[in-house]
């Protein structure tokens, strides 16, 4: 049977490619075999595979023959290696069994340390050493170890009379207890393992290493490792490897210590080791946090160098920075790193990719194309998205002292302070008084724009990732917190409860947008640089992608953001948010409110400059890149304010009477606004809508035009559900527009399009497709009808329709299958009958990693976004097409 | 080059199936040809086809040669038959050219009779039949249809010299012009054609004819006829048959009449002719409505026999009576015809099926199975659902007098007048005094269903054919108005502004819901029987369709008319209407308001009793019969009333101050609620409501089974859009109804089913199948989500939408063609991984005959509606099988 059986167990250092193997001999097994073909000083050992493993559960839980037989080998061959042997008495064979699966399960598993003891060899081990008390203090903890991980046993038992022992001999830590103190607590615990356990500490060492290693095969599944792997979504019949390896000694005297270094500082990227390390201690001493580390090196932040181990071990010290640089050039990453060090002698424990901070991320990929470590496609392929999103914006001082008083969704990363006000209008008045302030709503409407302009953040009670608060906010790079139930607002009292306590107007907050806690009071920020790393990355991702990156703005300043970014034109320009500014919302009310289209018409005829005004301002700033407007689509009440003293001014205004006035604002309020009379049913209602717009964008086209500067104007027609509706609008868009043409006798080439937002458009794209240049694929709204779900309504279920998994994730947030099918099919049926037609997105998805990768591949030209988020989707655009690239390949 | 050419000419009685040439001879040209081969007493006369007009457009509009040539063969046949000439001034051929196509374009093209007459056979026909008034009568009556029809001048200026002439002679009617009077006029005409045609009236007959036939084609191409083919969305290269027949002359004398007729009774379709005649008139003369023509007979409705033809021209009235059972029993269909009786001598001019009533078309299909001319399918595809759809509700008086106050859009069905009330619970009161109202309101809310229950009628403001008013009012079948935005509310005051009118709380006003008209006053109505014939089709149809019909039904009343009109089971019993009886609102409202999951299970255990009795009542009344239950769907705010006084009852029953429930309130308010927190997202944040509901259904089945009565409840799930939703709630649902089950110890097979209502259920509609046992599709949130349209919303701009032809109707009555593809990807998704599976539709298209020819087609089990559509749905269903038989036939 065993000629049959695979091979288990693999030696370090048999193998010429280790990480190949790494599916069998898990990250750490593998990491240690290749340190070891890579000339390292590496402790001697071997790995059970994760195939032992499972051979072990496919037995009931028992060693198979097999393994017991290749095990026993290998265990022979360590003998013969280092000369030291299992159970002998006067050269023991003293080794540790630690878990490493292929996957990260981070302390999730087990590790025995200090095995081969028994009361027989601890006395060998001592008198080979010549330190009783570092034999005894190795047994100690093997007993600790072992009750805990291979007998169960719960830890406060021997915990406790450790803590016994300790205030018995008056000693403050472990390492203070003489020989014979340990060797007592050796005898303690060796008694309460017996009573606790049911069965004695096993004196035959190999003994000792079969019940290890069930032990470590056993926390494969082990609760939090279940969890975590379900959380994860890793499949549960990987398995765990089990590494054996010959001890090396932290804790044995003072030129002895242990430590983690990372090859790089993983928090600004610097090329320089930094790390920890403790003199006298065994790895878990540091990895557990039982005792404060002290720093590596003065780069590691050393007070003083007295403290570094560079000063007090630095033979060990420079073998480990030697090890840094055949690490980095090997694995061509930072990698993290185990050692000991043993009687001044280093060795290697582990190394596997080091975690690290946005900034790290950023700089460690640019300085590693420097050191030609690394190409720049991998360079980009390193830095994730969410890294460089993070660097956008402004931060909580992670040292800052903060009281958290709530938490709700994160909804616009970046880190704001201001007075507490309640209204836009406070905000725009404290604004004009110099006062920051963070705006408290329920939720935002349109008219709170200019107050969510002048105010540092916003922070609403009500909407999810995607209400207007959350899509304005993140529109103006505003840090914002949305769904924040934890706050009762009380706006005639001016009052906010949270719990027991009470906010006034003028309380100052900080909100953190990123993670959407809400602090009392003024909290530090830090806003880090751009750095020259992120500068030097962002001009490399352009060579690589295929897709353009728009972005969604409606203002000059806007503008200028984007293009600071790189944004390649504007994907959505929404013509609203300019009928709110200042005296203008006025003429917009007036127009609204007008009896019969003539006085529509005189009203819209003073919007028109106006407006002609904002085109021409973005025109320039855009100057020669493509323009998409969105002709008018909220519904028309969305721009009336419906307070009694509104209602008042605008009647007084108007010169109608009251009652009129407000029967008439009743008369336009809807059940449903977003399913309402909006969109091209405006457009087609009230023509004289669009035609102003149109005139508007024409006379703007033609007067940038005139200054010699090239125009490039995209008319979107927003909500169609039907070729006949755009078929329509487009002849009214064409006359206007050829006329201002005539008029001013300036050629502009202008296209009309078409926004796919519903799904009846994208069953019929090809017939709309006919009569347009281009689409625009709005997913918002798309997904908002395809899952018939409000965004400014689903924060009461859809977070918990996460949490229970009902929901994969937010599909506002990342693109769902089903509107993918429908983009699919707008984009095919759309293409089918114009095969040049230009498709980009430009819902709130354009700036998402994943949804980038699926327009890549769908082959569309363009993603829109926000300007603070276009860095990210450019990365990401670029990261779709090599991940294209390697799937091809 | 005329032998390869094609007849274009065909003399009447020359093929032996002229009805098989339809498309060539046109209707009235086959039905003359027909006629002859019946021996009827016809003219003769022969047939220019449609192929002869395209091959007159092909040629230029210019006559062919073949097409000359084969004219004047056939006019030559008709010389040598009856002995006249054309242009014979002894013995003149004087005839007739009439346009008629192989489509109904009723008086859309033109005529021109007494054709051959010009300054000398004018004088041969009055000798011929010595009769010189006739003659010149007849010359006189060609100058004005040829001025007009040929030669395009405007009919006033003829018209006008003609009245002054009468005036000059002191005549009232033309008919006491004397010859002479009649030869001045002829010669006035004359001048005064050349002077504004620009040329003389041809004397040549020849000339004539060619003309005229010229004219008729170009007729085809007139405005109306072109606007009237695109709205009938008729083919425009079809072309226009004419028929040129020699002249009978009813205006020849006392003797001579002209007539139209109906073989039985078009209003209450009794078997006996029906019609009206004119005594010395050309047909023109009652077609055109110029003179008040007189009852036929007694049984068309004649005061004094004396004015019948029956009674003055008995003999040709007796060949009409002949006539009349020929043609039934040739056509198997009631026939309008036209006729001409020369000198006692009938004629036969046009045949062709009648239009008819209602009542007439039930009866007319249900005598002629029992005459043996049809069999019983035919009488089914005979009768229109939109009959037996008026024949469901009463109507107005058609003679009753009425004073129209506004229009507003048609919702419901039949008449109603009652006293004007502005709240339901007005309503209530008034119905508590005995008093009948009409409840008007901007539009309905859950809220107001009690209200509207004791209104006669339902008036709303706003909203379309399904918004909320709209189909409570179908399903209760009560007349409604809704969108008619014609009427000003101003509900302080108690007032309705209708233009200058101010309407009052109190005053009694008329609706009737199939115009739309809101008329002032009581105006009279008519409530038709369920005539025995209707009830004897009825029992026909259900041999004929495959497809069930349930009901949508919420209260044993609806459950009772339901299985009087034949309910095979309910499709839809909404939970919610319930909600709103009597005490249980309060519970329900403490439900909603309470601070936890205890609090509402204390309120939910209060309802609990009373939905359970509800069930039992629907149980009883469908005994056997499926019952499909939805659980609770509406946003939970629909259930609570924001206005201050009900805010400060609960909280004065719920003890809680006033602010603190005003903020609850709010809270729970939505932006678009449509697309809010309902349907099983409910069921998934608050699982005890549909716990409550599930034992409530299972505890009445229960009992009900106890009883010894057959239970079949399908617990429905609404407004699903994934998998995962319903995979959860089934196991809520399960557990609870087992438990029931395992309590009572009395099995109840029930079954669980989805809501099919949202795009991207219909997606992932295989994956929901798995869970369930049936489909229910929602065409109402279907069609609005597919849109992005609200009902209660669209008012605004579909009405409009539909007029302009961009959509060809409103989607909420005909299924739309993009929703049947998603209702088609439903049903062959959930069928492809569960073949047996059941799948519905309880949309308000359930009852709509199109829609249900589409269920019909895709399979689908059952159609649900509204009580009272259910006849039209169950004929409409024969309908579709035997339509469908025919398609593959």
């Amino acid at each position: 049977m065993s000629d049959a059986a695979p091979q288990y167990v693999f030696t370090f250092g048999e193998h010429a490619d280790p990480c190949a193997l790494v599916h069998l001999l898990g990250m750490k097994g593998a990491s240690l075999a290749e340190m070891v073909r890579l000339g390292l000083p590496v402790p001697p050992g071997f790995t059970l595979s994760a195939e032992a493993c499972r051979a072990w559960w496919a037995a009931g839980d028992t060693i198979p023959r097999a393994l017991r037989d290749q095990v026993r080998a290998a265990l022979r061959a360590l003998e013969a290696e280092t000369g030291a042997r299992l159970g002998d008495p006067d050269n023991p064979l003293i080794f540790s069994v630690r878990s490493g699966a292929a996957v990260t399960l981070p302390e999730m598993m087990d590790t025995v340390l200090n095995l081969g003891l028994n009361d027989q060899t601890v006395l060998g081990l001592a008198a080979r050493h010549g330190d009783a008390r570092f034999a005894w203090d190795a047994y100690r903890r093997l007993l600790q170890m072992y009750a805990d991980v291979v007998m169960g046993l719960r830890t406060d038992v021997l915990d406790q009379l450790l803590e016994r022992k300790k205030e018995g001999e008056g000693a403050y830590a472990e390492s203070e207890l003489s020989d014979r103190a340990l060797m007592e607590l050796v005898g303690i615990f060796q008694h309460k393992i017996f009573e606790y356990g049911g069965r004695a500490f096993p004196q035959d060492p190999e003994a000792q290493l079969w019940e290890s290693i069930e032990a470590v095969f056993r926390s494969w599944n082990n609760r939090r490792a279940v969890d975590f792997r379900n959380i994860n979504q890793i499949p549960h019949d990987l398995g765990t490897a089990v590494t054996v390896q010959v001890m090396v000694f932290g804790n044995r005297g003072e030129r002895s210590a242990t430590g983690v270094a990372y090859t790089r500082d993983p928090n600004s990227g610097a090329p320089q080791l930094f790390g920890e390390w403790l003199a006298t201690a065994q790895g878990e001493d540091v990895v557990r946090g039982m005792f404060a580390p002290q720093p590596l090196n003065m780069a590691s932040g050393a007070y003083d160098a007295e403290e570094t181990m560079e000063h007090a071990l630095p033979e060990a010290y420079a073998e480990l920075a030697r090890i840094r640089g055949v690490l980095e050039r090997h694995y061509r990453d930072m990698q993290y790193v185990e050692f000991t060090v043993e009687d001044g002698r280093l060795w290697m424990l582990q190394t596997r990719a080091g975690k690290r901070s946005p900034e790290a991320e950023v700089r460690l990929a640019v300085d590693m194309v420097a050191d030609g470590l690394i190409d720049r496609a991998e360079a980009i392929r390193r830095v994730s998205t969410r890294s460089v999103e993070k660097l956008m914006h402004p931060r909580i001082d992670p040292d800052a002292h903060r009281e958290v008083l709530a938490q709700g969704l994160g909804a616009s990363p970046g880190a704001a302070t201001g007075r507490l006000v309640f209204t836009a209008e406070a905000a725009t008045e404290a604004a004009g008084r110099g006062d920051g302030v963070i705006l408290v709503r329920r939720e935002t409407s349109p008219e709170d724009v200019q107050g969510m302009l002048r105010s540092q953040g916003i922070l609403t009670t009500r909407g999810g990732m995607t209400s207007h608060a959350a899509v304005v906010a993140r529109g103006m790079s505003k840090p914002c917190i949305v769904g924040c139930r934890g706050l009762d607002l009380d706006l005639d009292a001016g009052i906010v409860q949270v719990g027991e306590r009470q906010l006034h107007v003028g309380d100052i907050i900080t909100i953190d947008g990123s993670t959407g806690l809400v602090m009392d009071g003024a909290v530090g920020t830090i806003k880090p640089d751009a750095s020259d790393e992120l500068e030097r990355l962002m001009s490399w991702v352009d060579e690589f992608r295929r897709l353009r990156v728009r972005t969604n703005a409606d203002t000059v300043r806007d503008c200028l953001t984007a293009r600071d970014f790189g944004a390649e034109g504007i994907g959505l320009c929404r013509t609203e948010h300019m009928f709110f500014e200042d005296e203008r919302i006025y003429a917009v009310r007036e127009m609204i409110l007008a009896a019969d289209e003539d006085g529509r018409r005189a009203a819209l005829a003073r919007i028109l400059p106006m407006q002609r005004g904002d085109f021409i301002g973005i025109f320039e700033v855009m100057a020669g890149l493509p323009v998409t407007i969105r002709l008018l689509d909220p519904p028309l009440h969305e721009f009336l304010v419906s307070r009694h003293e509104d209602i008042e001014t605008m009647a007084t205004r108007l010169g109608v009477p009251y009652t009129q006035l407000e029967a008439r604002y009743r008369a336009l309020s809807e059940t449903n606004p977003m399913l309402g009379h909006r969109g091209c049913r405006l457009g087609i209602t009230i023509p004289e809508i669009y035609e102003m717009q149109v005139r508007a964008i024409l006379e703007a086209a033609c007067e940038v035009t005139r200054r010699g500067v090239t125009v490039h104007p995209e008319i979107m027609i927003p909500l169609v559900a039907d070729a006949r509706e755009v078929e329509l609008l487009r002849d009214v868009i064409t006359s206007v527009a050829d006329e201002v043409i005539a008029e001013q006798r300036t050629p502009v080439a202008y296209q009309v399009g078409s926004m796919i937002e519903l799904p009846r458009a994208c069953f019929v794209a090809d017939a709309i497709a006919k009569s347009v240049d281009f689409f625009s694929i709005g997913t918002n709204d798309l997904t908002q009808t395809t899952f018939g779900m409000s965004r400014d309504d689903c924060g009461r279920f859809l977070p918990l329709y996460v949490e229970m998994g009902i929901l994969p994730g937010d599909p506002f947030v990342t693109i769902d299958p089903v509107v993918r099918e429908l983009v699919t099919m707008a984009t095919e049926k759309g293409r089918g009958v114009k095969p040049g037609l230009t498709v980009g997105i430009c819902g709130e998805h354009g700036g998402e990693a994943r949804t980038i990768r699926f327009c890549h591949d769908l082959g569309l030209d363009y993603v829109s976004c926000s300007p603070f988020r276009i860095p990210v989707a450019r990365l990401a655009a670029a990261q779709a097409a090599l991940a294209a690239e390697g799937d091809e390949a």
